[in-house]
């Protein structure tokens, strides 16, 4: 029996997004849906029990930290991942790939994987496509990731042509050593930069391998908005209907929007917890900078049509205040806020969906969201 | 009406510990009692909620702090600490003396007030009984103290002598100035170093004012332990039956049981919440360092006997490895666990005297927590 399912629930008239059901070892996930980070096996600033109170159905993890720090091994005697730090909804696990590209030093990539050193304690280490396999085993999430090439932004031609033989290469090896195909489902990751032959021959080399699911790479990296949004449509054009599709990374409010519209069904992003650690928060308005001094008396809490605990029972002026005295308390309360902002905004686009108009809903949300300003 | 009641329920047949109720504006408390410091009004890591679960009933917050940042006006514009912080049981906040003294730098003592430079931007301040009072009074607190001044250790008898005189002038000043006496019970405070007969005077001459309630101020500011307790009990023994008492800034296991003994109804202390942070925490069987290496493998939860939320649902590895990542949630789990340690440890206080089993109570803990060792 394979570990996931994906139900196709329904089809937007006018666009190409989907209302789905994913079923997993931990639970069903309604799509598309919005996966908090959780780096390091936390989530940050947040236990367990508060992202089930805000409706997180699936969190990420990654397992480049993970195998560094505690170390899969450890992990893995604690019982998994989701023993260990006390989840028990569904987990993803990513690569590794993007963060050794992006995090550690000293990267040298051959045909047989990557030799990097570590961010923590420069420490070498060797990533082949079978090790990001046996290290995802270990930790046990429901969902994991073909070891993959994320090529920079920009990046020329052969260069990315080189780096989706690499991944397409990859994600052979790492299905065959899979050993867990029963509980853990295995995604193969579209590359291949902003070039759109190449991210149609990666997508079609690995729709041919047959994954349960396919993640969509190396983007938002830095290319303009709208690049990246053709590179979504052409990839999910090719992508199998019956499949879940998800977008690595990516998770403004706009992002998920218009990812949904292109056939998007999973997100994850860090931007929700690090920008609210920073004191910023998202509100049906737009962002706010709650940091700042306008809020010092302010008494209305940080967005008047939120119904989270954090606008239930606190002030701007509180948590500015939390803030100003680098407090623990203003992380937590501003990371909640901003969490339930996003996995509510996606329970609305499900239902917008359900209803036929989720063009509608962009327009109204965006109108809000942005004011007068044109900047979108 | 006065703001609070005091209600002798049990006297210990062989020590001089008691057992009351504290009726106060946000509820009835349960003497003797630990509470949390809230500082900078959040107790750091945990939201009222949290407190609540693991049994607070009332906590402490610092005027000096508060007044400085975010200052009281815009407190009492929130309608009040209770409402800015969102808690709804009882509050007691202190003098902000000990903090002129320990953390601002430049103060100039007179007999009128202490000018002081603020430990955050160096501005310059003047506190007076009276704007102590004033400050107190915008705050709300159930419970609120008398400006007193703190005399280092160790200080010659002059000195001490000077200051209890200070001391006890600003509270008849304080006292005629303080305005919400129907809703906030103004403490006196004892202090007088190390000297008896300073004790002695000064408690004396504040009984004689008749205060709602005596704070035993000056103490574990470097003195050796058998001095301390002798101070406390000397107080104790010159303080009236039918008021609480309350020792300041004391909080280990030893020396909450100890002052129990000597007659002590209310305690506060940083240190559960601030050995949390740095990866130390209270077990039945003594400290332990979670953030050691020893526990990297370590499946067990914190401390065996505790059900609190962090050993029920966390492994010593868990905790060690988000200690060494510099996750928020280590010191969340860990500030929990510390703090329902201290809390369960009054509630089990009581019970011991409400079985008149005190002193055998004490053996076993001691046993207990210290094993082999005689430290203590
Ligand atoms: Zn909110
Ligand atoms: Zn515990």
């Amino acid at each position: 029996m394979a570990a996931i399912k994906y139900w196709l629930i329904k089809k937007d008239s006018r666009t190409k997004a989907r209302l789905g059901i994913l079923e997993t070892p931990h639970g069903a996930i309604e799509t598309p849906v919005f996966m908090p980070v959780g780096t390091q096996a936390t989530v940050k600033a947040m236990t367990p029990e508060e992202l089930k109170e805000i409706g997180a159905t699936i969190i990420l993890s990654n397992t480049y930290h993970l195998y560094l720090r505690p170390g899969h091994k450890i992990i893995e005697k604690a019982g998994g991942l989701h023993k260990f730090m006390n989840w028990d909804r569904a987990i993803l696990t990513d690569s590794g790939g993007f963060q050794v590209f992006s995090l550690s030093s000293l990267r040298k990539i051959t045909e047989d994987g990557v030799e990097f050193r570590s961010h923590i304690d420069g420490s070498r280490h060797f990533f082949t496509p079978e090790k990001v396999i046996e290290i995802q085993n270990a930790l046990g999430a429901d969902i994991i990731m073909s070891f993959d090439e994320c090529a920079p932004y920009p990046a020329d031609y052969e260069y990315v042509k080189k780096s989706i033989e690499f991944t397409i290469k990859w994600a052979e090896r790492g299905k065959k050593a899979h050993r867990y195909t029963e509980k853990q489902a295995l995604f193969g990751i579209v590359q291949g930069g902003t070039y759109e032959d190449l991210r149609r021959e990666c997508t079609q080399r690995l729709v041919d391998m047959d994954f349960p699911g396919y993640s969509i790479g190396g983007l938002s990296v830095g290319e303009p908005k709208n690049v990246m949004y053709d590179m979504v449509d052409l990839t999910t054009e090719n992508l199998p209907e019956d499949k879940p599709r998800y977008l690595m990374g990516v998770g403004s409010p706009d992002d998920l929007i218009e990812g949904v519209i292109r056939g998007v069904d999973m997100f994850d992003c860090v931007l929700p917890t690090r920008i609210a650690r920073n004191g910023t928060v998202f509100t049906s308005k737009g962002k706010l900078i709650v940091r700042d001094a306008p809020y010092a008396e302010d008494f209305f809490p940080l967005d008047e049509e939120c119904d989270c605990y954090t606008c239930k029972n606190y002030s701007r002026a509180y948590i500015r205040h939390l803030f100003k005295a680098g407090e623990i308390l203003a992380a937590r309360l501003a990371t909640l806020h901003n969490l339930y902002f996003l996995i509510k905004l996606m329970e609305r686009i499900r239902e917008a969906i359900k209803q036929d108009r989720l063009l509608e809903f962009k327009k109204e949300f965006f109108e809000k969201y942005y004011g007068n300003k044109e900047d979108y």
